[in-house]
C-alpha cells in the first residue's frame, strides 16, 4: 500500500529533480541555464565550487518538508546541518519563491535563473554555504556540530512551531552534536515547540566513511533509543521507493508529536516523551555521476565535492555533465520562459508558510522590546566610595529575576549556564522561574520545573548552541559561564560574530537581541580551583573580531554593573562580553555615577585622586573589579606615603574606548584620550586580564611609551585571593613600588617608601605560608579618602 | 555466593575506609590528623576548599583498580575525570607510598599525614585537583569533558596496558565526552591496550541532577549499547554489597577484554569488539554527612564541595565532622606512627605497578628519540628564488611518510586529523600506515587499515585528546587541523599549555614530545568555504600562554616547512603551532638556505631587496606563505618603478623572535630587532593574521611607530585567492602604495606610480567581476630581480 498518491508522487519527484536540476547548475553553470543548446566549454564556470555530494539529501528534505507544511498547515522552518551544501537550499528557496522576493534581480524566470548559477562561489556572489545571505537560515553551514542546538534553541517558548533538522553523519561526529541529543530533556512538549530530527546517513565525510553509517542499524537504533528518541528508519537508493518511505516517515513522526503535544498541552500530563527521529540512508551524491574516470562516484566520498572536475577542458567529462543534467529532464520542469511548472510547485506552501520565508528565520523581525525595569529598584546605596560591599553578579541576580517575571506569560527571555547559575549567585531567579528539566524528578530536587526557562546542562556547547538559536529566532537571552571555560565556545562565537557582521549588512534581516555573557567566576577568584580555572583571554579572543558586533564591559562594582547589563539587554545584533566578580566587592559609585561612568565608557575618579590642576605626575589607570581595587588601595598608600604627589585615578569599564575613533564605534579621539591619561605622564595600567592587551589597543597613542601595565600573567594556583595579586604582580604594593620607578625623580625621594611597599610584599609571603590566609590589614581594608 | 572472601572484603573495606579518611582530612585538618585528641576549632583550616562529593566513588575505584592489579599483575593507569575530588587520588597515592617517594617530606607516616592535610589546597602546598603535582595522572581535572579522550589516547600502541577512565556523570554532559565514546570504533584490540570506562553516577553536578543519573536504567543501557559497549551495572549504598557487586564488575570486565584481545591477537579475528563498561551508581558525598543543618547532604548536590562549611565557628558543625571522620575508624586503620595497617595495605601492589609509580603516567621517562630522516631527501631543489612551486604540505607529507614508516615497529607516532589528512595533502602517510578503523568495512574503501596509525574523525575535541593522551604518555605525534577550526580546541591547549608549564617546574616529570600543530587549509586560501572558514586568531590566542612552552612558526615555502617541521618534532614539552600552506607555493630557499634562515628565525632576504649599503630606505617585512609572496612581488614592482629606492625585505619565521628577550627565550634584543628592521625606517609588514598582534609583540621597539602592519581584517568570502588580498588591503599594489605614502619625500615624486598601482587594483576588481578569475599577470606572475 502506498502512502503517497501517483499524483502526489509525481509532483513530489518534479520538485525534487527540479531541485537537483538547479543544485548541479549551480555548481557548474555560467550560461545555458536551461540547457536550450548542447552544453559547450564556455558555459561552464572557470572555477568550480561547491559540495555536490549532500545535495541531493537536501534538496530530498526539502521537498518532503514542503508537503507536509502545505499539507498540515504547519509553521516550520529547518536547520541545515549540511549547509555547505548550499546550492540546494538556494534551489528549494528559488523555487518556492522566496528567493526572488528577497533579491528580485533573481527572479524566478530564465534570467534570475541565469543569475542563480552565477552567483554561487562566484566573486562578488554568494558563499558556497548556507549563510546570512540565505532566507530561511539560522545556521551557517561552515563550522559543524551546532545544528541541532540551534534546533532547540529556536524551539524553546515557540509551542506553535517545528523546527526540523538535519544533521548530516560527518557532523554527527563532533562532540557538541553528540552532546545535544541529550537536549530532549530540557524541551516541554507544552510550551515548546517541536524539534524532529533528521539523522541524514549518506555514508561519508570528505575522505572517509563516517561511524554512524557503519554501525549495524540495531546498535544505531539502540543509541537514539539510548539519547530518549524514536527511530524512524528511511533506507534506500530508488526514488519513488524512498519518496514513499520518508513521506509516511514524516507522517508518522508529525502524527506522533501532535499526540504528544496534545497530551502535554490538553492532558496537562508532564511525564518525559521521547520524541521520534527519523534516520535518512540515501546515497551520497545520489543522482549524479556514478562513475568518473573509471572510479566509482554516486555513493562514496568522492561525490562530496565536485563530482566532474575537469568539464572545460575535457570532452567526456562535459559529456558526462550534460547527460547528468538532462537526466533530471528540465523541459518537464521548467517552462521556455524558466518558469517552474505547476508539477513542480504543486507541494510548495503559500506566503510566510514558506521555508525561505518564515519570519521565524528573520528573527529581529519577530524581536519585541524586552521589559526592563528601573534600575532604582536593583541599585545599591553608596554614600561613600569603599565603604561597603556587594557581590555585583547577586545584585544583577534581583533584576534578571524580575526580567523574568516580567516575561512569564510572553516567555520570550532565557538564562543558560552549565550548572553555575547559582554558582554565579543569580539564583533569585529561581523565584521568578525554575530550571528547564523533563527528566526525572526526585523529592530532593530544588528548583526544577517541567515549563522553566532557566537551562542549565554542563556543557558550554549547549548553552551557546540553545542561546543563539533563541535569539536568532527573536527572542533575548543571558549566557552566565565561568571565566575561563567561556573558551569551550571560541570558535562558536567566531561564528555568531560573523553570522551578525554579515547580516548588519544585509538590509533584509532585521536586528535581533545581542549575544550577552556574563563571565564570572574570573580569574581573580579561583581560591579552590586554581591554575586550570585561570584565563582571562576571551576579551582578547573576541576583539580580534568585528568591531561593528563586539563590546567589552568590565564594570569594577555593584551598580556599574546594573548599568551595562541595562544596556547590554537593550542592544541589537551585537557581542557584550561583560566580565564581573561574584564575590564581595566594595561599591565604589551609585548609581547616578555608575550610569553617568559606564555612559562615558572611562573617566576619571576624582575623589580617587590627588590632583588640583595642571597635569597630574602620575595616572592610576584600572579595568576590572579586583584591579580597581587594588589601584584604590595603591591611591590611599600614595596619598599617606607621598601626599603631595598628584595622582589621577582612571577606570575602564569599556575596553573599546581605548581604541582608535577610527577602529571601533566606541574608540576615543586623540583627544579625548589624551585628555584622560596625558600625553605624557606615567600611567600604571591595572588591568584584569592579560596585559599586552592594552597594549595592543593604545598602541597609536601618544603617550604609549609611557604605558606601563600590569595584569595576569599566568601565574597561579590554589591560594587566596590577595596573594593571587601579589603572584602576578598586581597588588598595591607593587604598584605603589611601579609609580614610585615610573615617575621622573622619585626613585631617590621616596626610596623608603619603596623599602615599604617591599617589606610588605615580604610580610605578606610570612604570613600566607604560616597561616594560609591574607594579612588582616588586607582582609579589613577599607577605602578612606 | 559472594565473589570476595571475608578477608578480601575486610582489607579492601579497610583501604577504603582509610582512603576516605585521608580525603576527608586534607579537605579539614591542619593538625592533629590521627584524632589522637578529641578535636577542636585550631585543628582546622582557616579556609575550607575541596570538593568531598565525588572522592568516595574514586576512592573505591582506586582500591577496587589495586585489588585486581595486583591479582591480574596488570599494567594500569587511571585517568580520573572528576579530579577535581583530588583528596582521593592523593590519599591513593599516600597509601600505597608513591606520593612519599614522589615528595619525601609527605612520608607515610604521622608527620607525612600531617603535611598531607595542611598542604592541601593551602598557599604554597597542592592543588585541590588532580594536576601535574599528582603522581600517576596524565589528566588535569579541571575543565571537564577529556577523560575519555585522553584514556583512549594513553591505550593507543600500549597492547600491555589497560587505561582505567572515570567518567562522573557531570562531565558526561559534555559534547566532546559524548562523542568520545565513539573513539572505540579506532581502537585496534591486537596492537592497542584496552580502556575501561567506568561510568560514575553520583547523581548530581555543582547544583543540579545530572541528565545520565536520571534516565531509566533501560535508557542508559541502550545508550552504552549504541556507543558500542557491554554495561556491566553496579548499585548500591551499602558498602559491603558494592565492593562484592564492583570486584565481581571488575572480574567480568577484564575477562571479557582479556578474551577479546586473546581472540584479536592470537586469533587474528578484526571483527569489531563490544568493550566492557562498567556504570558505577553510589551517593554522592558517600559517607560523609547525612544530614546538616537539618538539610540532606548526602546523596545529594550538597555534598559537592565542602558538606560541613561552619566548622571553626560551629560546635555542631565540628561534632559532626569528628563524628563523621571517626566513623571510619582510623584506629584500626593506622598505627600510632601514622603507618597504614597490614590490612589497609593488602590490595596495594607492588613497585611500579602503583598506579602513582606507573611509569606510562609519566610518559617523558617512556620517549624515545624519533627517527627522523636527512631532510636533503626531501628538499625541493631551488636553484632561483621564486620561479618553483610547491605544495608545502605536500612535501612535509613525503617526510612524513618516511616517520610512519621508520615507526612501524616501535609504533610510537600517530598523525590525527579531522577527516583532512588528505585534504591537507599529506596522503603520502597511507603509503606507510591506513586510517585506524574498526567498524566496518566496504570494497570501496581506500587506506582504511585496522591497525592503522592515522587517526581521522570528524572532531578535533578528539584529535586534540587523543593526541594529547598519545604524548603524555610517552609519544610522539602531529595534528592536521584546518586553521579555522583549531579554535575548536582553544580551551584544551590552554589546559595542555598550563600541564606543560606546571610539569616544567616539577624534576620528577620527564619532558615528554611536543604537541604539534599544522594549520593549513588557511585564511587566505578558502576559495571555496569562504568566510565561516577564516580566522588565523589561534597564534594570538596561545602566544597569551606560557613563553617558555609556546612557538609559533610561520615557514613560507616547502623547504622551511621541512626545517620548522624537523625541529618541532624533535623538541620536548612545547606547543608547536606551524602555519603553512597546502596549495602550489613559490619556493624561495634552498634546504640550506631555508635551514639556516629558520635557526635565525627571522633574516634579510638580500637577493629580494635594493639596498647597497647604508640603512634601507624602507622594510618590507613579512610573515606567512601569502604575505611572502605579496611582499616579493611588491619589491619587484618597487625595483622596476622605483629603482632607486633602497628596499629591504625581512622574512619571520619564528613570530616569538619580534618579542622582546626578556618576555620569551627566543626573543630578540633590540640590537638585534634594529639590525634587521632599522631603529627608524618605515616598515610595512604583511603579516598572515591579524595585524595588531605585530604592534603586541613589537611595541616596546624602538623603531614601533614607523611600523605600519597589513593582515587579516575580518574582510573575506567565496572568492578568488588575489581577490582576498586585495580585500584585506594585503596585495601587492597596495604595498607598494603604503611604501609611497611612508617614505618620507616618495609622495610626490613617486605619485604617478602611485597611480599606477590604484588603477591595478581597479583593474583586478572589474575583472573579477566579470571573468570570476584572478588577472592573468596574477595569474602568470613569477619572481624576476
Amino acid at each position: 500500500m502506498s502512502h503517497l498518491s501517483d499524483d502526489e508522487l509525481r509532483t513530489l519527484d518534479a520538485h525534487w529533480r527540479a531541485a537537483n536540476y538547479l543544485s548541479a547548475g549551480q555548481i557548474y553553470l555560467l550560461a545555458n541555464p536551461l540547457l536550450t543548446e548542447p552544453l559547450r566549454p564556455e558555459h561552464i564556470k572557470p572555477r568550480l565550487l561547491g559540495h555536490w555530494g549532500t545535495s541531493p539529501g537536501l534538496t530530498l528534505v526539502y521537498t518532503h518538508l514542503n508537503r507536509v507544511i502545505k499539507a498540515r498547515g504547519l509553521d516550520a522552518l529547518c536547520v541545515w546541518g549540511p549547509g555547505h551544501g548550499g546550492p540546494a537550499v538556494l534551489a528549494g528557496s528559488w523555487l518556492e519563491g522566496s528567493y526572488g522576493e528577497t533579491y528580485p534581480d533573481v527572479s524566478r524566470d530564465a534570467a534570475g535563473m541565469e543569475r542563480l548559477f552565477r552567483q554561487f562561489s562566484f566573486p562578488g556572489g554568494v558563499p558556497s554555504h548556507v549563510a546570512p545571505e540565505t532566507p530561511g537560515s539560522i545556521h551557517e553551514g561552515g563550522e559543524l556540530g551546532y545544528s541541532l542546538a540551534h534546533a532547540y534553541g529556536a524551539a524553546f517558548d515557540n509551542p506553535g512551531l517545528l523546527v526540523a533538522c538535519v544533521i548530516g553523519d560527518g557532523e554527527a561526529e563532533t562532540g557538541p552534536l553528540a552532546g545535544s541529543w541529550h537536549a530532549n530533556k530540557f524541551l516541554d512538549p507544552a510550551h515548546d515547540g517541536a524539534v524532529l530530527p533528521i539523522l541524514h546517513l549518506n555514508g561519508y565525510k570528505i575522505a572517509n566513511p563516517t561511524v554512524l553509517s557503519r554501525l549495524p542499524e540495531s546498535e544505531l537504533d539502540d543509541l537514539l533509543r539510548g539519547y530518549g528518541h524514536q527511530p524512524i528508519h528511511v533506507t534506500g537508493d530508488d526514488p519513488a521507493a524512498v519518496h514513499q518511505a520518508l513521506a509516511a516517515a514524516m507522517d508518522d513522526a508529525l502524527d506522533r508529536i501532535a499526540i504528544m503535544q496534545e497530551t502535554a498541552r490538553e492532558g496537562g500530563v508532564t511525564e518525559r516523551v521521547h520524541w521520534p527521529v527519523i534516520v535518512l540512508r540515501t546515497p551520497k551524491g545520489w543522482t549524479g555521476p556514478a562513475e568518473v574516470d573509471g572510479e566509482p562516484v554516486e555513493g562514496t566520498w568522492r561525490a562530496h565535492q565536485v563530482p566532474l572536475a575537469g568539464v572545460r577542458e575535457n570532452p567526456e567529462h562535459l559529456r558526462q555533465l550534460e547527460a547528468w543534467l538532462r537526466s533530471y529532464r528540465p523541459d518537464e520542469l521548467f517552462g521556455s520562459d524558466g518558469r517552474p511548472t505547476a508539477d513542480v510547485l504543486a507541494c510548495v506552501p503559500e506566503g510566510t508558510r514558506r521555508l525561505g520565508a518564515n519570519p521565524h528565520a528573520n528573527g529581529g523581525l519577530l524581536t519585541r522590546e524586552l521589559p526592563l525595569p528601573d534600575l532604582d529598584e536593583f541599585a545599591v546605596p553608596v554614600d561613600k566610595p569603599g565603604t561597603t560591599l556587594h557581590e555585583p553578579t547577586r545584585v544583577l541576580g534581583d533584576l534578571l529575576a524580575r526580567v523574568m517575571h516580567d516575561t512569564r506569560l510572553r516567555r520570550d527571555f532565557r538564562i543558560v549556564g552549565p550548572d553555575e547559575t547559582a554558582s554565579n549567585r543569580l539564583q533569585a531567579v529561581f523565584g521568578a522561574s525554575g530550571k528547564a528539566w523533563q527528566a526525572a524528578l526526585l523529592p530532593v530536587d530544588e528548583h526544577l520545573e517541567r515549563h522553566g526557562r532557566v537551562l542549565e546542562i554542563l556543557s558550554e556547547h549547549l548553552c551557546q548552541g540553545w542561546l543563539e538559536g533563541y535569539l536568532l529566532t527573536g527572542r533575548h537571552g543571558l549566557f552566565s559561564c565561568y571565566e575561563a571555560f567561556v573558551h569551550i565556545v571560541d570558535s562558536m562565537v567566531n561564528q555568531h560574530i560573523k553570522w551578525l557582521k554579515t547580516s548588519r549588512e544585509l538590509p533584509w534581516r532585521a536586528p535581533i537581541a545581542s549575544l550577552n555573557y556574563l563571565l564570572t567566576s574570573h580569574v581573580w577568584r579561583q581560591d579552590h580551583n586554581g591554575f586550570s580555572h585561570q584565563d582571562p583571554g576571551f576579551v582578547d579572543h573576541v576583539l580580534n573580531k568585528s568591531p561593528e558586533v563586539v563590546r567589552v564591559y568590565l564594570p569594577p562594582d555593584a551598580n556599574t554593573l546594573l548599568s551595562v547589563a541595562d544596556h547590554a539587554l537593550r542592544s541589537r545584533d551585537h557581542v557584550n562580553v561583560i566580565v564581573a566578580g561574584k564575590q564581595p566587592c566594595f561599591d565604589w559609585l551609585s548609581l547616578d555615577q555608575a550610569r553617568a561612568h559606564c555612559a562615558r565608557g572611562a573617566g576619571i575618579w576624582d575623589w580617587a585622586g590627588t590632583e588640583s590642576g595642571g597635569a597630574p605626575d602620575v595616572v592610576l589607570a584600572c579595568a576590572g573589579d579586583v584591579p580597581t581595587q587594588e589601584v584604590l588601595a595603591a591611591a590611599q598608600l600614595l596619598r599617606r606615603h607621598l601626599p603631595s604627589l598628584a595622582v589621577r585615578v582612571v577606570n575602564v569599564v569599556d575596553m573599546t574606548r581605548l581604541l582608535p575613533r577610527e577602529e571601533h564605534p566606541h574608540g576615543m579621539s586623540d583627544f579625548e584620550y589624551d585628555g584622560l591619561f596625558t600625553a605624557d605622564r606615567p600611567v600604571i595600567f591595572a588591568y584584569h586580564g592579560y596585559p599586552w592587551l592594552i597594549h595592543r589597543l593604545a598602541y597609536r597613542r601618544t603617550g604609549h611609551a609611557q604605558l606601563h601595565v600590569r595584569g595576569y600573567k599566568e601565574s597561579g594556583t590554589t591560594t587566596t585571593p590577595f596573594d593571587m595579586v601579589v603572584r602576578n604582580d598586581l597588588d598595591r604594593f607593587r604598584l605603589v613600588m611601579d609609580v614610585i620607578d615610573r615617575v621622573p625623580g622619585l626613585a631617590v625621594r621616596a626610596a623608603a617608601v619603596r623599602q615599604q611597599m617591599a617589606d610588605a610584599r615580604t610580610r605578606h609571603h610570612a604570613w600566607i605560608r604560616e597561616h594560609g590566609t591574607d594579612l588582616p590589614e588586607i582582609a579589613d581594608w577599607t577605602w578612606t579618602a
